[in-house]
C-alpha cells in the first residue's frame, strides 16, 4: 500500500527520454533535484522513481513512474496534484493511466449505483437505456417542463438538463427543478412508466450544496454534474456528502487535453463517485475516434479497485438514424443520449421521441438475436 | 450589460471556418441547431453569435463570439461553462480571451490586495519582491520550519509551501503551519524584518475551509492555492468567504492546454481573487517562451474591469545567476520565486538565500539606474 503506478506519454528525442523521465518523477514528487534531498526517508520513501520506459510510436515514449501513496494524503485534490499538477504545464507530457494499490479506493466515494444500480432503479435489467436533454437554455421553467413531459410520455428513461441550464434569471434553478420533477411524476401517474429527471447542478461548493438540498426536497431521482467544471474535489465532496441518487458525469471543461478520456471517465470520475459518464460518440459534433470511444466504454465497465462499473453514455450530436449502429457498437450496457436532434422535430417531438425509444428497443432485440445466432 | 465578447483560435480549413464559427457560437450557448430554437427570446437574446472571423496564421482563425451575460447567472462555474464547457473537448479550438461588460466583475471577489496591497503589507514600495519555496515534501514539520527560519533570516519576503505539501501523515497541515508561522514570527522578533509565510491550501471544499480556519487562528499572513486543482469555483468561494490575507495562485493542473495562460492568470484567476500569480519563466524546467511570459506579466498588471493588478511571480527552475536578467525582463513589479536551486546549497542555505536577496536588490538598483539614464 505504498506506491501508485502512473503512466505518462512523453514526446521527446530518444537521447533525452531518460533524463525527461527522471525529471518527471521528481517534478511529481519532491520537486527538487535529487541532490537537494538530504533526508534519507524522503529519498527512499517519498521521491518518485522511474519504473519503465518504452517506445510508444514515433518520437514518443511510455514512462511508468512510482509515486508514494503517502504524498496523496488520500485527498482528491492532492491525488490529482501528485498525478499531474506541475507536469500538466508540459506540452509534451500526457497523463495516460494510473493504478492504485489495493484499499486506496476505499478512501473515496466511488459509484454508489453504477450500471447495476441504474438498471435496478429503472427496472430495466437488459436493454440499452435512453436519455434525452432538456434545451435550449433561455426557455422558462414551464416551457422546459413541457418538453420534459413530452420526453417522459415518449418513454425516455432519463431526461437530463442541458449542461448549460444553471440558475439563471430566465429560469431559476428551484422553479425549473420543481416544474420538471412534477412533469415526470405526473406522466408516471398517467402511464405507469418511470422516467428519472436529472437536473444539472453547477456552481461553487455552497451553491452545489443548496442545489442538492432542493434535489432532495423535491424527490428528484438523478443529477447531472460536470466534475471538471465544478472541480473534481468539489464533485467528490458533493457526491459523498449530499447526494443519494445516481450521478451522471458531464464532460464539460474536461478538455484538459493531456489527460486521456478513458482515465478521466473510467477511473478518476468513477473513483470520485460518477455512476454514468457522458462523452462524445464518434461521427457527431466532436472528433473522438471510434477506437477512443471503445476504450472509454471498456474503462467505464472494467473491474477496477472493487468499484462498481460505470454506465457509458455516448452523446454529442447523435441521431435516431444512428441508433442501430450505436447499439451494435456498445452492446446492451449503454445509455444512448440524443439531444438537439430530437428537438428539431418541433411539434412532432412526441412522435420522434417514441421513434427513438422504439428504435433502441428494436436495435437491442436485433442485437441480442444476432449475438445468440453467432453463439 | 448583455454580452460577453469571447475570442477563440480555431484550426480548420478556410472553406470550413464559417460553419465552424457558427457551430462554436451555438455549442457555447443553446447547444442545438438554430432550427431547433423556436422561441424568439432565445433566438434574439440567448443564442451566441459570431461577431468576427480573421485569419490567424497558417490554417488557423481568430473567431470572436458574443455570448449572453444572462447565461452565466454570475456564477464562476457557469461562466467557465459558457466560455469553454463543451468546446474544451475540441482539439482544434483554443480559448484565447474574454471581455466582460462593465459591472460584470462586481459579482466576483477580485484581488483584495494585488500588487499594491502586497507591497503595503510588506512595506516595500518599489523593488522586486522575493519568494522561496519550502520543500521537499516528506520532511516533518520541524525540518520544514527550520528551512523556513533560514529563508526568513536570509531576508526572503514570502516563504511559500511547495504546492506538494498537503495534509500528509509525515507532515500534518496544522502542525506544519503552526511550526512555520512561529518560525517567521521568531525571526521577525530577532531581526525586525517581516517575512510572510504562505502555506499551501489543498483539498475538497470542507478541507479548504478548515485549513483557512487554521490560517486565521495561527495569524498566518498569506496563502498559496492552485485554482485549477481545487476547482476555480471552489477557489473563488474560499477567497470570498474565508480568506483575509493575500492569495498566491499556483498553476498546478492548469495545463488545460487550450486556455491561454495570460487569460487564465491575468483575467480568470484575477477575477476569482488571486493577488499574485505563479507561472514558469522561460529557460527553466518548463517550455514557456519569453514572449508568452511577457504576455502573462502584461495581463496580470493590466487595467481590467476596475480590478486590482496582480503580481506576476515567474518561477519553475530559476537560479540566483539569472536574477539580473529576470529583473531586467520584468521590471520592478514582480516577485522572483526560487525553489530547488536554493536548497541545493545544503548547509550553505542561509548564505545562498542572502545572495538571492542581495542579488534582487542590486539588480533592481542597476535597473532603476539604467532606466533613469535612458530617460
Amino acid at each position: 500500500m505504498s506506491w501508485l503506478n502512473v503512466r505518462y506519454r512523453v514526446r521527446t528525442r530518444a537521447e533525452d527520454i531518460e533524463s525527461a523521465a527522471c525529471a518527471l518523477a521528481l517534478e511529481q514528487s519532491v520537486e527538487v533535484p535529487l541532490d537537494a534531498v538530504h533526508d534519507p526517508f524522503v529519498r527512499d520513501h517519498i521521491a518518485g522513481r522511474v519504473v519503465a520506459i518504452a517506445q510508444d510510436g514515433e518520437g514518443a515514449f511510455r514512462v511508468d513512474i512510482r509515486l508514494a501513496v503517502a504524498t496523496t494524503g488520500f485527498d482528491a485534490a492532492q491525488t490529482i496534484n501528485m498525478l499531474f499538477g506541475n507536469s500538466s504545464l508540459h506540452d509534451h507530457v500526457e497523463l495516460v493511466d494510473v493504478d492504485f494499490p489495493d484499499g486506496f479506493a476505499r478512501h473515496f466515494a466511488g459509484p454508489r449505483f453504477g450500471i447495476e444500480g441504474l438498471r435496478r432503479i429503472l427496472g430495466i435489467p437488459h436493454r440499452p437505456l435512453t436519455c434525452a436533454a432538456l434545451k435550449p437554455q433561455g426557455l422558462a421553467p414551464d416551457a422546459l417542463a413541457s418538453v420534459c413531459r413530452t420526453f417522459a410520455l415518449g418513454g425516455i428513461d432519463i431526461v437530463k438538463d442541458d449542461h448549460g441550464l444553471a440558475d439563471q434569471a430566465y429560469s431559476p434553478f428551484v422553479a425549473r427543478v420543481r416544474a420538471c420533477q412534477r412533469a415526470v411524476e405526473a406522466t408516471r401517474r398517467e402511464t405507469g412508466r418511470l422516467t428519472l429527471y436529472a437536473p444539472s447542478l453547477v456552481g461553487a461548493p455552497k451553491t452545489l450544496r443548496e442545489q442538492a438540498r432542493i434535489v432532495r426536497d423535491e424527490g428528484v431521482g438523478a443529477v447531472l454534474v460536470a466534475p471538471a467544471l465544478v472541480g473534481m474535489p468539489a464533485f467528490h465532496e458533493l457526491v459523498a456528502d449530499e447526494l443519494e441518487v445516481p450521478v451522471l458525469a458531464h464532460p464539460a471543461y474536461m478538455g484538459a487535453a493531456r489527460v486521456t478520456p478513458p482515465l478521466l471517465l473510467g477511473k478518476l470520475f468513477r473513483l470520485l463517485g460518477a455512476d454514468a459518464a457522458i462523452f462524445p460518440h464518434s461521427g457527431g459534433r466532436f472528433a473522438y475516434s471510434s477506437a477512443l470511444c471503445s476504450e472509454i466504454a471498456a474503462a467505464c465497465r472494467s473491474s477496477w479497485q472493487g468499484l462498481r462499473p460505470v454506465m457509458p453514455v455516448p452523446a454529442g450530436g447523435m441521431t435516431i438514424e444512428r441508433v442501430p449502429e450505436i447499439v451494435r457498437f456498445y452492446g446492451p450496457d449503454v445509455m444512448l443520449l440524443i439531444g438537439g436532434s430530437l428537438l428539431l422535430a418541433g411539434d412532432a417531438l412526441l412522435a420522434r421521441t417514441r421513434d427513438f425509444v422504439a428504435g433502441v428497443e428494436s436495435a437491442a432485440a436485433d442485437n441480442a438475436r444476432s449475438v445468440t445466432e453467432r453463439a
